[in-house]
Parts: structure tokens; sequence; C-alpha cells
């Protein structure tokens, strides 16, 4: 018993002193962070140097050249790019849209095309038609929408404490709204902006067409623009007109860009880890998803700064084509999973550059009680959300090929998220320094406890 | 045995009942606050049809008739003014300070007296002394420092996460720097402003002098002119020209405002909460602590029109002179000992309007193990920081009269207070509609849940 007390006791301390030599580690990545940093002025370089940067855009063949350049500069093991074919869509010149009131008066409204969607040939002038949500209009009759635009008026719903509810909640309007209207010979379909603040900014975004459904123009109304719409058409029917200039080109040839720290135990098991390099072509894409890059980015640099000899291989990536295909994040799953590799994690930050609040797990029962008992060592950083959840688009596609992976999002706080998100706003000046350098921190502080603990 | 199992079992039965009641009732509370909320114009109101609302000043006496109008406009049981004595000091005109290189080259420095200071009777012209900190002073000899204007070029440390503890480090530089320096034989003295940016807002904030030393002009550099000048002076000798105009005047009678909601089983046992109505004279006093008045007068607005019915009397406070004096915190904790009240417990919000984290306690072990049992029922508001802590400058000098107390102070997140506090950056635009309407309803959901617990 003596020694079974002393054996228990031994191990206990062995234990204590791992846990704090682990605390002192990750305490020294977060004074890094924040006084000797490079997050912020390279979050600055990306959004002033590049700018907003589509899939298929010249930007975002410099944001790749940018992202090179920029790990290289780091002296990872190594930094490459992978080959990937994205869709190619632009805006064309900027789109208009107003309405005129039975006195003649002429109102503008804010308005952006959705990301894919056709022109409208021209000017169009056409009744519009309302909609409080997409299920109102599926339970619409075809004779009361024919030939107009359709108008889908729903709010994120405030009350939902994590916007990111209540932008799920509202995603099919949006995803969705101009393949029911187009079942109903809809002419085109306005949105109200997926975004939370009554204000003037127009949040663009994704949406599908079906092949056996005609393909209608689609648009996003700021929340001022939606909320006036919504009152006149109260009092008297309007048409409203509306052009938009975007067309689809030809499939393109890009690339996601990797770099690497070699594990020095299982080099062969990869922890990947990273945001996407694309943003919509509005704004500077400096929350989406600038702040994953540069956290992702910074977490690698932090680990290297500090003599970190990691037991896995951590490759960082920076994904092509989040926003619109996703094809960065699909093809990197079929590459590694092609060349036989091990993927045994992944880590994305896509939620924005705000102060951090914890770690969402997509795995199984036992990833999220290991999540969960990272708890005690990460409270001092006020991170505290430890639960089941997304992991992200990106790192999404590597489940199919890897079912017992576990993968990661990185949860910061998102209450101001949707003011910025796919706007004119989503700018660096939006990005709040010492929240950066805490989520490069956290970032780093869970690829340290990820390689160590798996 | 049985009939003991079947009581433990009813007993947890209507615990869980209860619990879910409170849940409901403070969904409904959030609810409220995020969709019909009041918060958010009431603090518009606030920072710009009053503004800067200093101790003594004008618009001080126009915030207590502000404090009282919308008070009575929300029907509580009763509002009235209690009245204090204050101090009275005033800026004056514009202070102004600039040095001149070797080679003629003239910079001008961002400064702000700090409140309370003696002014420097016109433009007076002295040699630089450097500081690194307060320590650094007080070791140095009378000789180096006699005549001379005394810099303390101390920073915030960034690596602490929570920055009122860097804050609290910072503070005697400012607080006592005077004195220090004066006690050396300086002329003056300037420090580095307690703010984390590098930016050109100074920090202005309060001091003190003792009365057996002699009373020296005090003054805040922004951090970008404190840089600049320790990056000078590591050149070469430097003197400072500087002028302060501020003047402290005879003491003025003020009114702290109070609003109540009377509690129908416990009238006479009274629940303090409130924030402070003064601000400094920059900027509009939105974070500090505009925020704080609108957080406890919307909680007992959400209480009143939920038909909530306390057990005990919700006293609702905006303090008057906080920031320097606390002559309203003081004030009140005597009149209400000397009525032969019952003060069962005290929460202060007047640490900015951001997303909410928690509450701090300063009470016994059982008020902070109260305080922790609430987790559960806040974690969907992700609140999380429940622990011992300061509960607030106002709410203080009640300890002294009522040891047995629990104070409590509201706690949102920290990274971006020390960017605005005591500046002129200190402005309603800098306060998120989200986060100040989440930080009403943490402040009633918790009222709700002392009034049940206590």
């Amino acid at each position: 018993m003596k020694y079974i007390s002393l054996f228990i006791l031994l191990t206990a301390l062995v234990t204590a002193q791992a846990q704090n030599a682990d605390s002192v580690f990750i305490k020294s990545l977060y004074n890094k962070a924040l006084t000797e940093g490079k997050a912020y002025e390279d979050l600055r370089s990306l959004c002033k140097d590049v700018g907003a940067r589509l899939s298929g855009s010249a930007e975002a063949d410099m944001a790749i050249k940018w992202g090179m350049n920029k790990l290289m500069s780091y002296n990872f093991d190594t930094v490459y790019l992978q080959e990937i074919e994205i869709p190619h869509w632009e805006r064309g010149s900027k789109e208009a849209a107003w309405i005129e009131t039975s006195k003649g008066e002429i109102i503008k409204l804010d308005i952006l095309a959705l990301g894919g969607s056709v022109p409208t040939e021209g000017l169009i002038t056409k009744d519009l038609v309302y909609f409080k949500d997409l299920n109102a209009l599926k339970a619409a009759k075809k004779k009361d929408i024919e030939g107009k635009v359709v108008f889908i008026n729903q709010a994120m719903d405030a009350t939902q404490i994590t916007t990111f509810k209540a932008y799920g909640m509202c995603w099919p309007m949006r995803g969705l709204g101009a393949v029911e209207a187009s079942k109903k010979g809809a002419t085109a379909v306005v949105i109200r902006s997926l975004g939370l603040p009554q204000d003037d900014h127009p949040h663009t975004g994704s949406m599908v067409y079906k092949d056996d459904v005609e393909k209608i123009p689609a648009a996003a109304l700021s929340t001022n623009s939606a909320n006036l719409l919504a009152e006149r058409l109260q009092e008297e029917t309007l048409q409203i007109s509306l052009q938009l200039n975007c067309r689809t080109l030809p499939n393109r040839k890009s690339f996601n860009v990797i770099a690497e720290m070699w594990g020095n135990e299982n080099k062969d098991e990869i922890i990947t880890f990273g945001g996407h390099l694309d943003s919509w072509d509005v704004g500077e894409g400096a929350h989406d998803d600038g702040a994953g890059i540069v956290h992702a980015m910074e977490a690698l640099r932090l680990l290297k700064e500090a003599n970190y000899q990691p037991k896995h291989t951590l490759r960082c990536v920076f994904f092509m084509n989040e926003e619109n295909g996703n094809m960065g994040g699909k093809t990197y799953a079929n590459w590694t999973f092609e060349r036989g590799e091990k993927q045994i994690a992944a880590i994305e930050s896509d939620r924005g550059g705000f102060a951090p609040r914890g770690f969402s797990c997509d795995g199984s029962a036992d990833h999220i009680s290991w999540l969960k008992s990272l708890a005690p060592v990460l409270k001092p950083y006020e991170l505290h959300k430890f639960e089941k959840g997304y992991g992200g688009v990106d790192i999404n596609p590597l489940k199919e090929n890897y079912p017992d992976i576990a993968l990661f999002g990185f949860v910061p706080d998102s209450q101001r998220y949707f003011d910025f998100h796919h706007t004119a706003d989503d700018v660096f000046e939006n990005v709040h320094k010492r929240e950066l350098e805490l989520g490069c921190a956290s970032m780093a502080a869970f690829l340290f406890l990820i390689d160590q603990g798996f």
C-alpha cells in the first residue's frame, strides 16, 4: 500500500509538473503575440497591399504570391502551392436599383449582386412582390409571382445570442431564394441582407442555381433599403428598376498556399490548420477571412520562434475559393487522401478576428471530452467555450476521407461579425489589434495542445 | 426509505421546475432587450443631448435633470434626488505642450491635465528628466530632479489578459506621480497615458496631492507623444514647454439620482445597483460610465415591463462624482446607514458597454459560492466569469457600514476599454448596440437572480 500510495503521489506530481510546464509555455506564446506579434502588420498588408481577393480575380493571384512570400519569410520547413481549379465570377460595373413611388419620387436602393448571380441583361423594371421569408414564397401561388421581382425580407433573429445561429436560419433565403422564385416564374429576386445592424451596407454571399430551374438574377439589399421597401409596399404597389452586370467566366487555375513545420516523432501524421485566402470582392476581407489567415500563420510563427519541436507535422493551409465553391477545401481533402497521408486533426479560423471565446469540435465523444479537458489550462485567457460544433467549410471535406478525424473551429466573440461580413465595411480598421493577437495566441496554444494530446 | 426517496425526487422535480421557470423568464428579458430595448437610444441621448459631464460642470447639472426625466418616464415606484457636496475642478482653456530639439525643430505633444491638477501659471519651459516608472523616480536623487519637469513613462503591460490588471499596475504613476516628483523638487510632472493602443489620445484621470507636499502641475501624454519623447531623450537633453490652465473652485451642491421598484415581501431590504452619472470632461463618457447608467436603468425597465414583482426593494442609483472624489458613493453609504436601511447586496457597472463576460464578487465565501452557482443558468448568454473580485468605486463605501453585504461588479470584455477610457474618443459611436443590450439583459437577469436568491 505504501508503495502504491507513493507511486500515485509521484504520478500526480509528474502530471502536475507537466501541466505546469504546459501552462508556462502557453503563457510565453501569449506574451510574444501581445508584445512582439506580427499579426496586425501582416493583416494590414493583406488588406491594404492586396485588398479584396475574390477567386479568379487578379487580386486573388496577388494574394497567392503574397501568401507564398510571407510564409517563406518566416522560414518554415517548407512552403509550396497546391493547384486547384476554381469557378470565376465577377461583379462587373457597380449594380444599381431604385424604386419610383406613385408621387414620382425616385429612391435609390443599396444593393449588391449575390455571388454567382446571372446579370439582368440591362435595366429591367418590374412589379415587386413581397414575402416575409422563404417559406412564404414557397407557399405562394405562381400567378401572383410570374414576371415580377420577388423581395424576401427575413431579418436575422436578434434574440439568438450566438449570431451564427441567426445567420444559419436566414441562409436558405440567400442560398435558395433564386431557385424558389424562379420555379414560380419570377424575373429576379432581391433579399434582405444577412446582417444584424440597421445600416446602408448590403451583404453579398453565395447562392445556388439548379440545372433544371431557369437562372434568374439575385441581389441583396441593405437592411435600411429592405426596411424602406417593406414600409412603402404596405402603402402602395411598387416597381423596382434593377441592373446587375455580373458574369461567369470559364474556370481558372488557382492554388492553395501551404507551409509546414515537420513533426520529429510522427512526421507522417498531419495536423491541418488554416483559414481561407479568398474573400468577396467588396471591402478587404479583413475579418472574413484575413483574420483567419493571420491567426494560422502567426500561430505557426509563434511556435517556431519559441523553438517548439512538434511531434506531428503542423501544416498551415491558406485555402482558396471558400466563398464560392470551396474548391480549395475539396481538392485538399482528396489530394492528402490520395497521397496516403494520415490526417489526425484539423482546425479552422473563419469567424472573424474578435476576442477569443473558445473552440468547437466536430468529432467523436472522445474528441469532445478531450476538448473540454482543456478548460482549466485555457481559462486564464478567458477561453470558455469548449463544445460540440462545426469545424469550418474548408476543413469539412476531410471528414469524408477521414471519418475518425477531429475537426475544430476557433470561436471568437460573434456579436460584431455580421456587422461586416461580406460587405464593403469588412476592412482592416474594423479589426482590433489586441483581439487579433489574442486569437493568434489562442490558435498557437491550441495547436500545441493538440500536438501534445493527440 | 421509500418516502424519503419520494421526497427527494419531488424536491428535485420542484427545483428543476423552478430553475426552468427562471430560465424562461431570463430568456424573455434577453429577448426584450435585444428586440425592443431602449438602451441604445438612451445612451445616444445621454452622450449627444448632454455630453461630457464632469462633477460641478453645467453639463453635470443637465445630466441630473436628464436622469430624473428619463427615470420618471419609465414610471418606477419612486424617483428622487439625494443631495451631496462635490469638489469642482475645471480644465479651463485647452492645455499645450511642446519640445524644441537641438536643431530648433518644434514638436507638439498631445496632452491633457490630470483631474485636480494645479495650473502652471502661464507657460513654463524646463528641462525634462526621464523615469521608466514611479519606483525609478522614488530611487532618484533630488539634485537630478530639482527645478525640472519629471516624465514617467510606464507602459501598461500588454501581457495582462485582463486589461484592468495592467491599469491597476500603472495607477500609482498617475495617482502619486505629482507627490513623489514634488518631494524631490520637481516643477511639474508629465506621465505616459494609461492606455494600451499606440495613438494620439491622452487619457486624463484622477490624481492626489498631500497636504504637506507642494502641489505641482500634472498631465498625461498620449502614448505616441510619450514614445516620441522617450526616443528623443535617448539622443539629447530636452526642454519641455508646458501650459495648464486648470483650476479648483469652491465645492458645489450636487445630487445622486435614484429610482426604486419596491419589494413586495421585504420592502425594507435594499438591493442597490447603478453606475456613475458624471464623466471626465473630454469625450462623451459613453463607456465610462454612460454604459453603466444605461445598463442599470434598462435592467430596471426590463423587469418592470415584464411585470416582475421584486421581493426586495430594487434601488437604481446614478452616482455623481465617481471620477474625482466619490462623494456620491460615500454620501449614499452614510445616508442609507443613518436611515437604518438594510442593504443586502449592491451591483455596479463601470467597466464599459462591451460584450458581457460575467460578474465579480467582493463578499463572503458563501456569496462567492452563490455567484458560482449561477454559471449553468447564465451560460446560454456566454457569461462565464463568476469570480471573487472588485465590486465598484461607487458601491465600495457600503462595506464599511454593512460588513456582511455582497458587492458585485458587472464584468464585460475588457480588451477595448483602455482604448477609450478618459479620452476624447469615449463617444457614443464606439459603443456597440448589441453588446450594450446584452449588458442590460445580463444586469436585469442578475438583479432577478439576486432578488430571488438572497
